[in-house]
């Protein structure tokens, strides 16, 4: 892990970025922590419209998780931003495209097609960037996770143990196989469902929050559209983490 | 309206039972609520147990109530309590229970039966209720109504128009003709259900989430039966309630 940038502060956060091999990733830590006084952490998960595109939405998420205590970190996803792109994602994303376009049922195949290389890739990044972060002397557990692409946040809260807490966003296709890795998960969940989410099978949705094994698990449902998540229940969402993070 | 009891002042929330003709009601303020600083108001809904019964969780919910600066009250139900009963509404009781032990579905004519005459009963009462209480000097607006059968607080967020906001509890059977008014109610609605109610239909449930006309709509979903609503969902409930009326 190297820092790229010089730290950048502003409102009581420090914000450094960093490459984790070739992956650019961003960091953000209350000016109050140290390695005397080391805080948790929380992982910013995101839709693949890479790190540039996002960063104002994430940047709020992490003054959000620094006014809590927290530090919060993000990297970029496979075929995102800067990295070099997946010609097979591409595809599968243009046939997503003509299926809903044409008013079809989404085809399983396609959303294995586009969803499954991105877990099976990213989540072994996520633990990876989670080792070096943890290995900072002003960061320690517990470990949140929250938002972006719920496959993701499926995955990692099924096989990495050092997550304890998981805020989900239920707004895209999810893969069959995932429905099942979902029975495995066990932390705390709290599920954001956006009822008119033009992106998003609200049964599908339903379905799946049923399916998670987790004994503590809330679903949030509001109005509106897939960007239409009201600040109360971003708000609601923080207080989740603060709950179990503290 | 006239009070029956002496206050009791315990945790800086004053009580007060009270009746309204023959209904028995108990009112709770905070202590600082007075003439020059008169507090908003929360009506407590709740299932027809009996007051008595209801007794420690509604003192529970009104000292939340009080520590957000919230004056709060409830009244006895028709048929429940001291209270005379009805016979149909204990008949239609019986047929319920009947149903559900035999695993057959509910009829609605049963519902109907069950609910309605509590609905088109009670309602008044509760604007009775809420004429008086907002005829006190150390009471105004706004109004919140929480909890409780939830097909009273869809009729009264449509017929009372100084109720502004409400918390509701999916956890009983709907009659079909309280679906179509939920699609008048227009006020901001934090609506809970329990994952597992043995007590409530969850699509029925999910339909009626649907249902309501509200902009401002958010279903949280909790895992566990009827009773098991968590502390922290009560504590999500408070805040919207304190969102709204402050």
């Amino acid at each position: 892990m190297h820092f790229t940038s010089e730290p950048r502060l502003a409102d009581g956060v420090l914000e450094r970025e960093f490459t984790l091999g070739e992956i650019p990733g961003i960091l953000w830590t209350p000016e109050s922590a140290s390695a005397s006084a080391p805080v948790p952490l929380v992982l910013l998960g995101h839709p693949p419209l890479g790190l540039h595109k996002m960063y104002p939405r994430l940047v709020a998420r992490a003054q959000r998780a620094a006014a809590d205590g927290f530090a919060a970190a993000t990297i970029e996803l496979p075929g995102s931003g800067e990295r070099p792109r997946s010609a097979t994602a591409d595809q599968a994303r243009a046939d997503l495209r003509r299926a809903r376009e044409a008013g079809e049922p989404v085809d399983e195949e396609i959303v294995d097609r586009l969803v499954l290389p991105l877990v099976d890739k990213s989540v072994p990044e996520w633990q990876d960037a989670l080792d070096a972060l943890l290995s900072l002397p002003e960061i320690e557990g517990p470990v949140g996770y929250s938002g972006g692409v719920i496959s993701i946040g499926i995955r990692l809260a099924v096989v990495e143990p050092r997550i304890s807490a998981a805020v989900l966003f239920a707004g895209t296709v999810v893969p069959r196989a995932l429905f099942e890795e979902a029975r495995q998960v066990t932390i705390p969940l709290h599920v954001l469902l956006q009822w008119d989410d033009e992106a998003n099978d609200r049964q599908a949705a339903l379905a799946l929050f049923d399916a998670f094994g987790s004994k503590e698990k809330t679903l949030h449902a509001n109005m509106g559209g897939h960007t239409g998540v009201p600040q109360f229940a971003g708000d609601a969402a923080a207080r989740f983490l603060a709950r179990h993070l503290k």
